[in-house]
């Protein structure tokens, strides 16, 4: 392919099949996430529409649903009691990690198709428990890894796929952000064990390193070793305020840092070889690609592409997967074994030594 | 200081103590980084002159002598005997890591002044001897870690304490290099287990990210994790032909990859609470200063300034520590703590768990 094709196509959705329709959506959970990336990324998708939103109280249902031209805005329990249901055929999932299972598991017995934040829940077992009901009830679910649906990702993925690093040897990848300065106030969900589940900064971070990594590579890691601390106050019963983790992936070994609290910063790199490919920034819709071999390399940027785009991308694959009935890729058992590694991960730093996923 | 102090004080030589005077060296082991890049830096040093070399045979080191317009040249076995010693002050030690001792050793016993390249030996043990037979001596030992001396470092380092990037939380260090590239034969000493000591990717390059790490957090490490392996037949017998390692700081944690089989690529960053900084090229007379903090960053490049420029400095600042009497930095007890961090590094994949640094 020339230059001038690859880039004249950077943006190509290799994956569309649909060509028409329409995917009506119920968003649960309606933090800033839901309400200024992922209401404005299906209001610009080509197949989305948001027709109804959930959250605590009629009032705020209400209130955001009528702020944003939404129809209808209904109660976490009138959505579990079936309230609206003719009004949406999908439902995105974005409450607290621990919240998930329960809207996943009503979404399914609701007949609806499911898309569900990542990491899918707060514990191996519930997210087992996630996939379980999603089958019993043929519900289709797709975790929200937005990184996969990045064009950035995907033609780092081909380039690796097709030999541009030669065999990969080492990753590496950093996500960090400081939590306290985005959100002052100590009293928030991701610092919230019960809510946040295996702790903060992996499960909330370290897990776009994590996934990114395993979909570049197109495997799985089987070992992991972790050095994991927590100083801070606001870090109270959690044990990853800084993450520092290795995984094996059977042929190659990938380290990793993640924290809630440092400096705003993310990078993967994929060393191989013969050749070298990098994404930095790598995450929150700022994925901008690199490549390097032989001592040369180019970057690539794009013009507005942020987070709203990248949520969009995701939106139309997911719909995409939908209208057509195509299967849907980072489905549930593939978030599984992100909070398989994530559990994994926290068990190392307990145990000192090296943990198998999954085991 | 503003701006335009700083910009024009990156290269000064805050160490410097000594106003005149001459070291002259004999280089004992004539590999291409004695010839092409540590001749030409002493050449280039305001306080350094190459009057001896030392090599296997007399015919070599005779030639290259006399290409490079030095007075003598003469074999290992003749140094050892303590032939020439009254032409040379300090010996400049770069035969592979496993001959350090014994050049060493020699050259304390004939009251010479030594700088020994790192690792300082291949073991614990051996460099443990080296240490002992300088000190018994009362021989000025230099170990050779020129990212020391080099501005770009320096001046890091300097931020770092004076708080650019708040607490430091977490570091990366990535080395690596395609040596069968480079030096395209299996039979060369970098792979020989004898020589080289405990393998050959941390040795000789992870090294850099560990030592520079400690040189920039002021801090050592208190223990280690690791996920070493190797593939290729000309890495047989050593157990890194990829190595991935963590280092615990007690309090900072460290990430690393180094490898001997890959696209060459050098980057070490440090992240802190309130920002970053980073070196990229890291090593190998390539090293760049970026800064980050608040969403701006700030790139610091030099022009001519590479491997022999950084050698320079290094052989200056010997040199300065040597006219004036005063301590040396780098000495033998500091380069034994980075083979203490090596040999655990081993030690750790052999037990797949944490191994304590200098048990």
């Amino acid at each position: 392919m020339s230059l001038t094709d690859w880039l004249d196509d950077y943006e190509d959705r290799d994956w569309r099949t649909a060509t028409e329709g329409t995917v009506r959506y119920a968003l649960v959970g309606l933090g800033w996430w839901a309400t200024d990336v992922a209401m404005p990324a299906i209001a610009d998708s080509e197949f989305g529409e948001t027709t109804v939103l959930v959250s605590s109280s009629s009032e705020k249902a209400e209130r955001v649903a009528d702020e944003n031209d939404v129809s209808r805005g209904i109660t976490y329990d009138e959505f579990t009691e079936g309230e609206a249901s003719e009004d949406y055929d999908a439902v995105y999932v974005c409450t607290p990690n621990a919240h998930h299972l329960e809207y996943v598991e009503a979404a399914a017995e609701l007949d609806k198709a499911i898309i569900c934040e990542k990491p899918m829940e707060a514990s191996v077992e519930r997210a087992e428990r996630m996939v379980e009901a999603c089958e019993r009830e043929d519900a289709p679910l797709m975790i929200a890894y937005r990184m996969q649906t990045d064009p950035a990702i995907r033609r780092g993925r081909e380039l690796i796929e097709a030999g541009f690093v030669g065999d990969p040897v080492s990753v590496y990848g950093h996500n960090s952000q400081p939590l306290l300065e985005m959100i002052p106030d100590t009293d928030q969900w991701r610092l919230t064990p019960d809510l946040t589940g295996y702790g903060t900064s992996v499960m909330d971070l370290g897990i776009y390193s994590i996934n990114t990594a395993r979909y570049l590579l197109d495997r799985d890691p089987v070992a992991v070793q972790s050095m994991l601390a927590t100083d801070h106050d606001a870090f109270e019963g959690l044990d990853d305020e800084r993450a520092s983790f290795m995984l094996d992936f059977d042929g190659v070994e990938m380290v990793s840092t993640a924290t809630q609290n440092a400096h705003n910063d993310s990078q993967l790199v994929v060393t191989g070889t013969e050749g070298q490919i990098e994404f930095r920034p790598a995450f929150h819709g700022e994925c901008r690609l690199r490549i390097a071999r032989d001592g040369r390399s180019v970057d690539f940027d794009r013009e507005e592409f942020g987070a709203v785009e990248e949520m969009r991308e995701e939106f139309d694959y997911f719909a995409d997967r939908l209208l057509t009935d195509a299967p849907i890729d980072p489905d549930g058992e593939h978030g599984l074994v992100d909070l398989q590694v994530v559990e994994a991960i926290h068990e190392a730093t307990e145990t000192g030594g090296t943990v198998d996923v999954g085991r």
